[in-house]
């Protein structure tokens, strides 16, 4: 029965990849040809009844609110969770406690070697034209200054070409980047590769402005890479309030002189864990949907926004699930992945550890761009991949329009997503994300019970009806302009 | 000429002021019965003219970002600067110096006696149930710590009201006041009297959320007022977010306890200066219209908010009208308060020392809400002097429609207009102004030259015009309110 039933939808999908069919009853925004065949639109809308269970549970039954709160029991218990710290290991602890307590299968760390970065003290002060502290994040990868510190005098750049046509400027100074926020991806180049691109004309240390649109004084970490073969170079963040000040006392023709002083260091690796917890599914528990968030942060703040929000209505949706007592053909597998902060560093382990199982793999599902009141999808895929996932939404009721849009899905699940497993992320109204993104005020403060319990409504509802499908979803070509691509989109 | 226009003009107001007339070719928004007689407002709209040259000088013309260039090179020599510093006096010095390069007459400082508090060293931390620096900030006034420090357990109550309900819990703790922001007016009693409260039932300290709307982790400071008779105990601001977090271990039940290190003190009063310079009238020069904004700041950010832009702009008014070579009949005063942050300090010393000559004030303006887009002004007086400083704005070209409003005018000049003197205060897009206020994101990036400009030439306009105008503005009946009344409207 069910193989029949695959194959004849297979045949349907061969169709209307070669020359469309006039058979779905709406048309798709996104691309003009996509229209599901009638008995795949068929089987996706018999889902809406359990759709309906999933969300009522989350949004309005006994669910509601308790991803808020575990949110917010694990946030403030264990604070900020930079990886390779005693204190994520303990996170992660609590979260494979929590997870056998909920009755998830399969609950288990994998282990995976990660960055072991520190930032120490560290602190910068203007001391001409006029002594003022400076308030200031390292950046993770960079190194320290010597014990003593860096004192030099400082230029003001507001791009690379500045930096280049001032060339002669540069040897023995610290380098300041005042650049103008354009977007995150456009204009985090100068948090990554600021340092290198100063070293390289010789500069003793650099100072970024942090990418945001607005500040209350507040600077962003965040990570930065060095050019192999390059001098490294210390660098910090600043605010966009001392950078602009900054920039004015240069345009003034003020001589400005900085100190820097920054206790920041590598370590050998340490190990972490991804944290795995699943639903395991009935009929082919091989085959799984990945919902997923990430358990690090940055080690200022909460890291309540980025991730833990993406990393709890991803358990969340599981969890869900479980008490519900659903069972989709298909597991549906929750991964807290560990050390993203660091540049994706357990997704990374992970996805080549399991290389071998790549195929089985339905849909890959990421929230790591805010929990806020969901709007619906950023999904990689064919068209049907889109199809399915908008029809799947379509069956998601009372919490706003859903709908999908095509940014590339990231980061944890790039690495899929560019070999061409089918992805998707949580669009949802974060239009303040990076205000707080990598500050002392990614806090709880910014979770919303509501945002949360709709965006575990969503997961649940979208993982459970994709690992359920009869269809296994079909593999877009791969995408090969690299790491990073989903940037492009923020 | 003049006394004969003159009388006609005081007849024609009795007039108004008894019945009103049909004259006025527009109603008024704010007082259906405020009609301006013809004579009047045919001598208010031949100001139109001049008021042109004004306005386009300062928007257009040479003057054009004068007044941001000169603010920005003030905060950013000066940084903030708090009463009772020597940085606050070589502000003041370097504004009594630039007042005289510009030529305004009758340059000088005015010595008052301000509070010198200082705030030294400080730091929150939690220790229960988790180890988390607290950002913090003391408020002005406050006593500081034993040098050792406080720790106790701490209490959150969202009220006072809950404070009381609990007052059996308050002896020995530290009360954190976690209460919502409703508008500053109403909300800033916390900051004001909450130590005196917590005091008053046995606390040994008190955390006040910040008193803002928004937050990126910032804590905003501000001035404390210790009650009569009652134990002075430390009190410092805390930010929304920690705030928020001390909430949710308190409805937990985890035990919080906080360890609090201030070495805030206040020392013997020391000598400060009002900052006076002028364009004297030509005819009655000893009538004046004053602009003004205060010199001092918190010693957080730069004080270019609050209230750089505001004594700025009133400065620049006057250098304004000077440079155009602008002479009306009565003089127009500029003046920078000194000690506005602790309690209009200077503000309240000069109108004592000068009540004598309090009838010679012919509007009393002020600025110290934000130099953002001007929409027009805050005004205390009659009808009529609403209408005439209607009047006025409607001859303002080009910078957007301005009206006035009438919250009271205030807080430099709230002595003032409680006694019956006509008062004005800019009215401007201040929407996000608490989100900076009094903290150390109250920098020159708040500012913008297009608004400073605009600020500029609406004051310049409006206070040549009534320094100019035929008629003395009549007083309104003195208001009983007392102190802090402009306060309800923010």
């Amino acid at each position: 029965m069910k193989i029949f039933r695959r194959i004849r939808l297979l045949a349907l999908l061969i169709v209307v990849l070669i020359g469309g069919c006039g058979c779905s009853k709406r048309a798709n925004k996104h691309d003009k040809k996509c229209q599901l065949p009638d008995d795949l639109a068929e089987e996706i809308e018999s889902y809406a009844p359990v759709v309906r269970v999933i969300v009522n549970e989350a949004v309005n039954g006994s669910f509601r609110g308790v991803v808020w709160r575990e949110l917010a029991d694990f946030v403030d218990k264990f604070g900020s969770r930079l990886a390779g710290t005693r204190n994520l290991e303990d996170a992660i602890d609590h979260v494979l406690a929590r997870s056998k307590e909920k009755k998830l299968d399969n609950v288990h760390g994998e282990v995976v070697k990660v960055p072991h970065w520190i930032r120490g003290k560290e602190s910068a002060t203007l001391w001409k034209p006029r002594k003022k502290d400076l308030a200031m994040l390292g950046l993770g990868y960079s190194v320290g200054t010597p014990p003593e510190g860096i004192r030099a005098k400082a230029i003001v750049v507001k791009s690379f070409a500045e930096l280049q046509k001032r060339a002669n400027e540069v040897p023995g100074r610290i380098v300041v980047y005042n650049q103008k926020f354009v977007s995150y991806g456009k204009t985090v180049q100068y948090r990554s590769r600021g340092a290198s691109e100063a070293a390289k004309l010789g500069a003793v240390a650099a100072l970024v402005r942090s990418v945001t649109p607005v500040s209350i004084y507040s600077p962003h970490t965040g990570m930065m890479e060095y050019e192999e073969g390059w001098r490294k170079i210390p660098a910090a963040c600043i605010t966009l309030e001392d950078a602009a000040m900054l920039q004015r006392m240069a345009d003034r023709g003020d001589e400005l002189e900085i100190s820097l002083r920054m206790e920041a260091r590598l370590f050998p690796d340490l190990e972490s864990r991804n944290v795995v917890a699943e639903v395991l599914g009935s009929d082919e528990p091989d085959k799984a949907v990945v919902v997923s968030g990430h358990v690090d942060s940055w080690d200022v703040g909460q890291g309540a926004m980025d991730d833990g929000g993406g990393a709890f209505i991803s358990w969340g949706a599981a969890v869900l699930l479980r008490s519900l007592g659903l069972k989709p053909r298909r597991t549906v597998r929750s991964i807290m992945w560990t050390a993203e902060e660091f540049g994706m560093i357990g997704a990374s382990q992970y996805v080549q550890a399991h290389k071998a199982n790549e195929s089985n793999l339905q849909l890959v599902m990421e929230s790591d761009i805010g929990t806020f009141n969901p709007l619906g999808l950023e999904v990689t895929g064919t068209s049907i991949v889109k199809c399915v996932l908008e029809k799947i939404l379509d069956l998601v009721p009372g919490i706003g329009p859903l709908d999908i849009r095509t940014p590339q899905a990231g980061p944890d699940i790039e690495e899929w997503v560019n070999s061409g497993v089918p992805g998707a992320s949580l669009w949802n109204q974060n239009d303040r994300y990076f205000w707080y993104h990598h500050t002392r005020a990614d806090t709880m403060s910014l979770e919303s019970p509501q945002a949360l319990d709709r965006g575990t409504a969503l997961f649940a509802a979208v993982a459970y009806v994709a690992a359920d499908l009869s269809l296994d979803l079909p593999r877009h070509a791969p995408i090969k302009t690299g790491k990073g691509n989903y940037l492009k989109n923020y």
